[in-house]
């Protein structure tokens, strides 16, 4: 069975590793070269217009995807001959910032307020009703907190307009939320859902930093997070991972968004479970029984961006996992991450030091508040 | 840094999964076509003698091997120009059984008694001094059995001389053993040992079929087994992964040979360590610090050999993980292994039925008798 990934970054990367022991053969289509998944599987480099037709692609027994905007008409076009898992619907829902929230607010899961905005006056009423502060986003292609501007006063309407304007936008109510989370879980093709533990993540930058797991979070908040996710899974008829990304507040989750294919708040699950995200996925798409979802060890992780630190000191700590992607280094490139497993979530504040004096000043502050905050 | 793999079979195809998060890069050479490592990096193909001066070869940082039978000659011109871990001497010292037994013997390693069979007499002779049952073999390229022939009576003799003689054989006495184990550790750059939890292995045909770790084992006689191993290792300055193919008897452990790689009975690391025996092997060579090698769980490794059962019936068992080598199924021939994990030994006895209905019924008794071995 030959899996077709259209794009190749880590994630297609870590589908296709945690999918060769199973049988699976894989074929990458990304329209960059060099691209991180051309190390473990052929490359075709094409753009996302011409995947629609390309005869190697099409030549697949299903196709997923690695990135949550590869165009969902392509996808569409592709489902008229191959299996195309998750489905094209998926993406569309999550492709618009509008759309999604839409969506989200129709399946009853609750989220922060948010207005359209499309002209200058939308964007004074939107403000008008959700108040500061309150953030402007492109409803379409934004990710790791670009194409997004926080406005705290009436001051910084005008230069945010001026950044953003001309393009269909959003607002979006301030969430005092104590800590974003995550939330994945794996559908089979017969609607089968799993869930694995829910990932407290810290973001710094726009881009997430490190990730916890099993957040410590209340039975009953973690069930209502469960059913949400389900809702919107069965409503997508979805197959494969997804993670629904959410703020916790003191009233409850908050949705934010959702990405439909493995996410980085789950990288964990490679050394904490038995059956990883990567691992589901592959077995969701290709029509397999899904995998265990049970963490076996708590789990925390670091995201590598921009460089990578030492790879040899941190080798030297025995309950750590490294994972370079072979990218190459660049400012706000995700080009690695390391797992820590521990025992309980206590020792992580027990045996913190070796990994704390490794890691540079930012990420070291934050892993602080993270052991601070969840203690 | 660049890792230059001789033999391009399943050890050096999970040496790669291993090896490329740690940011390493591979090349794989053998003499056959289609190798099962060729789907990971790179394959040269050429034979053994040419491999001395490859220059795709002599580019790689460090040189290693996934098979014991690379000539040691080859591995000497190499080292001439580039690290090669572990070094020509332990091939040297291996590929021939009875050097290596002369070397676990200088080495107050206890083993079975053996003698030098080179002409008919000397076979009348052994046989005399070593009684019956006993072990013809030939000193060079056995392996999983082959090359070899029980002398049980004197009618054996001529047959197993007609099949065997006119090379260099050795005659081994039998041993009356409980049953065979395997204790595989790793060796660092600059001498540092660190062992895994013993494997309980079970052969059938010559063949490893089923690997159950930790092996119980006393504590003086796993101390015991353990120093052979180092004292073995430091003898040969040795530098990676290492099995000592052993057997248990009621006097405690006899060595039978050992394996200059990672080894069949040590596939359950991958799953049950957080650092595989792959993993470490490649530290190892890499001068790279050395990784945890405790056991989380215990483990249960079941060899496919010549067909793979049904795919879909294995993964549909909670804690179950699949191995596929993406080889041509073939009689005789290792293509892929499954490895169950449990929480404790006992629980494979309670969860058993589920796995053994699967089983071929070779296996499924061979399973049985290993539960009821290690009850």
């Amino acid at each position: 069975m030959k899996v077709g990934i259209l794009g190749g970054g880590q994630l297609a990367r870590m589908m296709i590793a945690a999918g060769r022991p199973m049988g699976l053969d894989f074929l990458v289509l990304d329209p960059a070269s060099g691209v991180c998944a051309a190390d473990y599987a052929p490359h075709v480099q094409t753009d996302w217009q011409a995947a629609a037709s390309e005869p190697r692609l099409l030549d697949c027994d299903v196709i997923t995807c690695d990135f949550e905007n590869v165009p969902a008409a392509v996808l569409a076009q592709l489902a008229a001959h191959k299996p195309v898992y998750p489905g094209p619907q998926a993406f569309a829902a999550g492709q618009d910032r509008l759309d999604e929230k839409q969506l989200l607010d129709s399946l009853d899961i609750p989220l922060p307020g948010f207005s359209e905005v499309n002209a200058r006056p939308d964007l004074l009423a939107a403000v008008e009703r959700l108040g500061y502060p309150c953030v402007l986003k492109t409803r379409r292609l934004g990710y790791d907190g670009k194409g997004q501007k926080v406005l705290r006063t009436h001051e910084d309407l005008e230069p945010a307009w001026q950044t953003l304007g001309g393009q269909p936008l959003v607002l979006e109510a301030w969430v005092d939320y104590t800590h974003e989370c995550a939330l994945t879980a794996v559908r089979s093709r017969d609607g089968e859902i799993r869930h694995y533990a829910p990932s407290w993540t810290v973001h710094a930058d726009g881009i997430l930093k490190l990730a916890l797991a099993p957040a410590p979070m209340a039975e009953a908040t973690l069930a209502a997070g469960r059913a949400m996710v389900e809702r919107l899974m069965n409503h997508l008829d979805y197959v494969g991972v997804l993670t629904l990304e959410m703020f916790h507040t003191p009233d409850g989750l908050l949705a934010n968004e959702f990405a439909p294919r493995p996410h980085n708040s789950a990288h964990w699950t490679i050394e904490a479970c038995i059956c990883s995200q990567f691992e589901n996925h592959l077995r969701a798409v290709c029509g397999l029984p899904l995998g265990a979802t049970d963490s076996r060890q708590p789990a925390l992780m670091f995201n590598w961006i921009g460089s990578l630190p030492s790879r040899e000191a941190f080798l030297a700590l025995p309950d750590l996992h490294w994972h370079d992607y072979g990218k190459t280094a660049r400012a706000g490139r995700k080009i690695g991450h390391a797992t820590w497993l521990v025992s309980n979530l206590a020792e992580f504040r027990s045996a913190q030091s070796d990994v704390r004096s490794l890691l540079e000043p930012q990420l070291a502050t934050l892993f602080d508040r993270l052991l601070d905050d969840t203690a």
